[in-house]
């Protein structure tokens, strides 16, 4: 049993750490930690520097003490804050204190910001070159530049102050003239950097529309504290991009992988959209009560009740998605949306028109074929059912495509509006338009 | 007018690239071109070297015939492909007549791999070093590299017939000794290449896990013919989440930016799916007419079919984006199925328990206050609606939670199982479940 342990630990220690990480993420907790203590140490250190490990925190949790402080002393700092941050209060204390002092007020700085922020994901290991530096001296900082740094490519100009003069490149680096000054190579624009505070998703944008390998993070006196490299970003979109999903299937973000999620969490993530969308449809249940007597008299409205209302809810469904990942991407502004307003309605109308011919088609089908017998007005309900859908379609479409705006305008993810939220606005309304356009209709015949 | 068109063609030139480019997307095409074609040369090849640039294709061709045939032959290799890829037939035919005999081999080369493979992003312009070279002469190669290589921190040693021997980075060549042979540096593990077939989504995980910068493209015989970069991976995560979000959203992609798809292409995309679940949630007309007889007499029953169907909806639209997701990230695989169908079913029977407890505290509520009147057997009622609520939450989280399973396994994209299509499947079989109920209930009272 413990010769396993040790075989598996120095077989895991042996592969590739991105590869070792997937194999820890399928062991029960005790187990993957019990590997990690038997690892050579720096082995140990490599898995926890991924950001793929699930769990770093209950690891941690599960490794003796001693030996978790001297892993934690050893992971890059962005992984370190990160694990702390997931770490319960009084054990992230505990091994806090056994940290050394140096590493415990670097902690201390980036704990300070918010996850979802430039200073939340940066990491403070970055190379910086003196400006009074030659290229070849600068050469020379990269060539003794330790394991740690995660990435050597991007390097930042400092004045003796620490205030970044400039960004440059590796690439600027090596095809420039050993005896230039660096100051004077790459790009002559103005070197791009971030504030701490920056939301994640702006910074995002800005290293994948610039196509950068890191963004410097410059505190207010322009001291350079920090960069976020290129791997933080797409690991943060694939995060972002996972939550958002989520919010569109109408549940809050998991913020773990499914089967990681215990029984009692799912329920909760769940519950509470659930039971938001049934309070909500529940005025579905007062609007059909208040058109009891016109359903005791024509029943056969009520056959059509599903097919009208899901139509409203898809188209309503297809103009948010559309809206909320233009929004996403920047494609569409909060200023937009009148022009969104004046391109959706008579989508909706079209889409609308063209449901309405083909169920206008099908009751004509059914009656004429003698499937079922929709009374003597059955050319009146056909007209109904047909006007009511392009009343929905619209409705929907249109309700659709300004929720993500209202939502965005007042504050929150606009990627709340979920299919399943958008679908109950439009149910409510739609019951409504359908029971108006059946008595203007029906009047006089069957209502 | 011309004096000013040639200041902002020289304004733009002088910016970034990539914000260049986002001014020339927000001019109409007409406009567009005609700024590229006053534009210095290098800057408009800048541009259209861009992934950003919307409309590629459309501006080449508005550009005058000989100047397009020029910048097509100054832009990078994977961008020319990309931009040949969306050409009219007739008119790429035209341009490609006139390139260069090398770089019309280039591109055929590059056209012949479908778009959503390593072959159909890759660029043709990468670093080789020959094995036998020297770390110092590695880095003269580096030196000597034109400014058009996209990148050249990911290196690659080939033997004298082009066989890939090994990738390095530039880190390894910077740090290592000037005298070494080449291929001593770097990792003494096996060096990471895909096939050109290699489906693009793979190429993303394996950049994304194991962090490279790049990915050698090798073809059968082991000769390195391309790179896929970081940033073409960046931009594919970004395409494809947007595919991801309007399949989900229940509508084909757009492939195209919402204010950039004209009101024909909008409705076309919109209108096939749109028409698909219309025809089968028809299905639910078809149920109700089945039950007419059981509606007639009790019509109350009619009050909370909007809501007891949004409520199966709703939970098999949660249960599908969280397994789209866990999908996609590879979390799950298709032999996972069983495990989730044992999560799924008792979570499903939770949450709707606690919708029923919810629906028949509603129902007592108004009986008991007057709001309204369910009649003598409101007891039945709420027990009726309570019940049909576990069944129908416990059936949608369980067909929600299959359906992407069973598109994968049919060979579809798990992503298709939009809400809405999930929806659909859930009210029909939820008016099934519903009637049911109500029947074993109501037997000998209300029906």
């Amino acid at each position: 049993m413990s010769l396993d342990l040790t075989e598996e630990a120095a077989r895991l220690a042996a592969a590739h750490p991105a590869d070792a990480v997937e194999a820890i993420n399928d062991q029960p907790v005790i187990e993957a930690a019990r590997l990690l203590d038997s690892m050579d140490y720096a082995a140990a250190v490599g898995i926890f520097d991924q950001a793929g490990l699930e769990r770093p925190a209950e690891l941690i949790g599960a490794i003796p003490f001693e030996k978790a402080v001297l892993l934690l002393a050893g992971v890059s700092p962005d992984q370190r804050a990160d694990i702390f941050r997931k770490l319960p209060g009084e054990t992230g204390e505990r091994l806090m204190s056994q940290l050394p002092a140096e590493t415990r007020d670097e902690l201390h700085r980036l704990l300070f910001w918010p996850p979802e922020t430039a200073g939340g994901v940066m990491t403070t290991q970055l190379l910086r070159i003196p400006v009074e530096s030659t290229v070849a001296q600068g050469l020379d900082i990269v060539r003794a530049s330790p394991a740690a740094i995660e990435t050597v490519y991007a390097l930042y100009v400092v004045d003796a102050e620490g205030l970044l003069v400039k960004a440059i490149s590796l690439r600027d680096l090596v095809t420039a003239d050993p005896d230039a000054p660096v100051a004077s190579v790459g790009s002559s624009r103005k070197s791009f950097s971030v504030k701490p505070e920056e939301p994640l998703k702006n910074v995002q944008r800005m290293i994948s529309k610039y196509d950068l390998t890191a963004a410097p993070v410059v505190d207010d006196t322009g001291r350079v504290i920090g960069i976020v490299t290129v791997d933080d970003v797409i690991d943060a979109i694939v995060e972002q991009d996972t939550r958002e999903t989520q919010h569109m299937g109408g549940l809050e973000a998991l913020g773990a992988p499914y089967m990681a999620t215990s029984f009692l969490a799912m329920i909760r993530k769940r519950a509470g959209w659930l039971c938001a969308l049934f309070l909500s449809e529940m005025l579905t249940a007062s609007a059909m009560q208040h058109y009891e007597s016109e359903l005791e008299k024509a029943v056969v409205l009520t056959l059509f009740i599903p097919l009208i209302m899901s139509s409203g809810g898809n188209s309503g469904s297809q103009a948010t998605s559309l809206i909320i990942r233009a929004l996403a991407l920047g494609e569409l502004k909060l200023r937009d949306w009148w022009r969104v307003a004046l391109r959706e309605a008579p989508s909706g109308i079209v889409l609308g028109a063209i449901l309405g011919v083909i169920g206008a088609i099908r009751i004509t089908i059914w009656q004429k074929f003698g499937l079922f017998d929709y009374g003597e007005h059955w050319i009146l309900i056909a007209c109904t059912i047909g006007a009511a859908l392009v009343g929905i379609v619209a409705f929907g479409s249109l309700a659709g495509s300004m929720l993500p705006f209202a939502l965005q305008r007042l504050g929150f993810d606009p990627a709340s509006a979920s299919a399943p939220f958008v679908a109950t606005l439009v149910d409510v309304s739609g019951l409504v338009i359908y029971f108006s356009i059946a008595f203007v209709i029906l009047r006089g015949t069957l209502l």
